[in-house]
């Protein structure tokens, strides 16, 4: 995607010595772009545990990158294959609950294992990290050219007024390689000059939509405007909301949503005012084994302390602030679910899908 | 209702000089708690304009000591009648949409002219401040004797296990004189020490939630966990919510209920769960005069920094932060319309009524 009219992925080997990984430091979104190189294996472990990358797609393709890395630095210490197996401990501990962070890991493990000699293994590793990354962009790429048909039927029907989307959190192109899911439709419209603006939702506690979903947006030149996380019922009761897009943490193979919390709130007020509620995924999130998302998917429950206090800019400088009577107590659940009969349909890298068994399987007749 | 131990009112005239109105300034909760005396009717424009107090029943009282104030300036300016209509017009202008605050200001000039001497007619606005906010104050007892036994039935259903009440905004005796409305309920639950717990939605973008209902609480003692507005869906799923009470700025003659942004979401969400949704008024915030809420209630669209930037405390100082890119915009719509099919019923100081006109008009025959 752009920034400042320059093509960026969120990952990317360094231009002339691709023995360093350079990301977005997303930490210091929306007010800072600062690019991190990552030099080490400390490095990567760093930046996925305290969230200088985070999204899905980019935590798989970081533990990708830093299973290269670990390759590289396993080549200048004893035994090469302890030393690998020790990084993968490593870089799984980094974040428990990211399902694509084990798969890049194992995959990376699997891939240096068919090889023999430690040049070949490094070999390897460089390129299944770099087919990690582009497979990523590819699926998002995919769900893009799906979804955006949603949204030039409405245009259509809408004679070519502008369509409103309303988005929650954060799944766009910082929560991938490129694209993103949700916002993936939403570019591939905005480029096809198709006339769009964005309802964001800010996406308390973390703040996600209102630092980096509007970021994005405004580096790409989508028209948008960002709301509190209470506003999207009353923008539907009037007529002001014409689909609404979000991502998902984990599908059930019932089509129930597992998303950042308060997702659950926008599809009932979807729900209640006909508006059509799609669910944008590669469809390596969905769980095959599960079929009852509220009772199956657990809730991580993160620091209350997300809630009390809040991140800006104040005088140029990133300051914290407390936002509640310091004695009171808070708590913070990350997700909620969303039940299948809430939601419109699936945008997949394969296609659009009704939310249940039947419709999924179409799509992925394999998983039968 | 408590702070430290000590009972206060919002709003009172000073122990040992009734010319001096005091008000907590609630600009500076929950960090600061800090008392402001109003000596001059400039200060009391100033203390409503820029919202030292707010809520539906504390501007009324505010703007009924206001006139007193006015009679007291009065007698040492020129034509006393003259200064008095001034005044009233000056406070009428504080807040635009108040419907309390014009109520009061009217109520006062009323009673003022049924006596004929300065001398009375201070006398008279001294009296009748004193009797607006002791009004408000016994409507709102009233509510809460009313509203207990909703939350009476639920723990002895529960076996006296605890019972948990979710709250949006500030309809707290903050807002009022005393008790406030939604939470008349629940502190009368409290002193009869039934087990309760409140959930309290933090109220994006002002929230009032996290800064005033959890210091209410806090200071009463209820117990109270703050949770980001997002967070209520989930818990009503998962059987965390007996119930939810919320206040209101008015509701129409057929019970459709318009209170701040996000209510609506919580309506949605207390339905699905099949969990009670009440909302908590005194009758002075019925609009007898329209049908339908989501057509008829103008709502406030105010301004977008206060999504933009927050404040809290950083080293024990109030500083604002700004917490989305700087060139996005944003917009804050005040309110939203909760249609009365998804309300479970109406608290008033009458007494419960369902949210419908016939019920309404039980309590209120004199409407019909």
């Amino acid at each position: 995607m752009l920034i400042n009219n320059k093509h960026f992925r969120t990952i990317w080997p360094k231009e002339d010595n691709d023995k360093v990984i350079q990301i977005i430091d997303q930490q210091f979104l929306p007010h800072q772009f600062v690019i991190r190189d990552l030099v080490s294996l400390a490095d990567f472990e760093i930046a996925i545990k305290d969230m200088q990358v985070r999204g899905a797609g980019l935590i798989g393709a970081t533990a990708g990158y830093g299973m290269y890395m670990a390759a590289l630095e396993s080549s200048a210490k004893g035994d090469f294959d302890t030393y690998l197996l020790d990084a993968a401990h490593k870089l799984k501990a980094t974040r428990l609950t990211a399902v694509n962070l084990e798969w890049a890991v194992n995959r990376q493990l699997d891939a240096m294992s068919n090889v023999s000699t430690m040049e070949e293994k490094i070999k390897v590793a460089k390129i299944t990290a770099k087919e990690i990354a582009d497979e990523d962009a590819a699926f998002c790429k995919n769900i893009g050219l799906h979804g955006v048909a949603l949204i030039e039927a409405i245009s259509k029907r809408k004679n070519g007024d502008v369509v409103n989307i309303l988005t929650h959190c954060n799944a766009g192109w910082l929560a991938f390689v490129d694209y993103g899911t949700a916002t993936a439709p939403i570019y591939e419209a905005f480029d096809r000059n198709i006339k769009i603006h964005v309802w964001v939702d800010e996406t308390r506690p973390r703040n996600q939509g209102a630092s980096l979903t509007a970021w994005e947006l405004l580096n790409h030149g989508v028209p948008h405007t960002i709301i509190a996380d209470n506003t999207g019922g009353h923008l539907m009761q009037h007529g002001m909301v014409d689909m609404v897009i979000t991502g998902t943490d984990r599908v059930t193979r019932t089509g129930d949503v597992a998303n950042k919390i308060g997702t659950y709130l926008k599809a009932l007020a979807a729900k209640d005012n006909h508006i059509p509620f799609y669910v944008a995924l590669p469809s390596s999130t969905i769980d095959w084994a599960i079929r009852d998302g509220l009772k199956e998917i657990p809730i991580e429950t993160r620091n209350s302390d997300e809630v009390k206090y809040i991140q800006g800019l104040h005088n140029g400088v990133l300051t914290k602030v407390l936002i509640t009577p310091e004695k009171s107590a808070a708590i913070n659940y990350g997700f909620d679910v969303t039940p299948s009969r809430l939601v419109s349909g699936l945008i997949t890298e394969r296609g659009i899908c009704p939310a249940n068994e039947e419709g999924i399987l179409t799509l992925y007749p394999e998983k039968k």
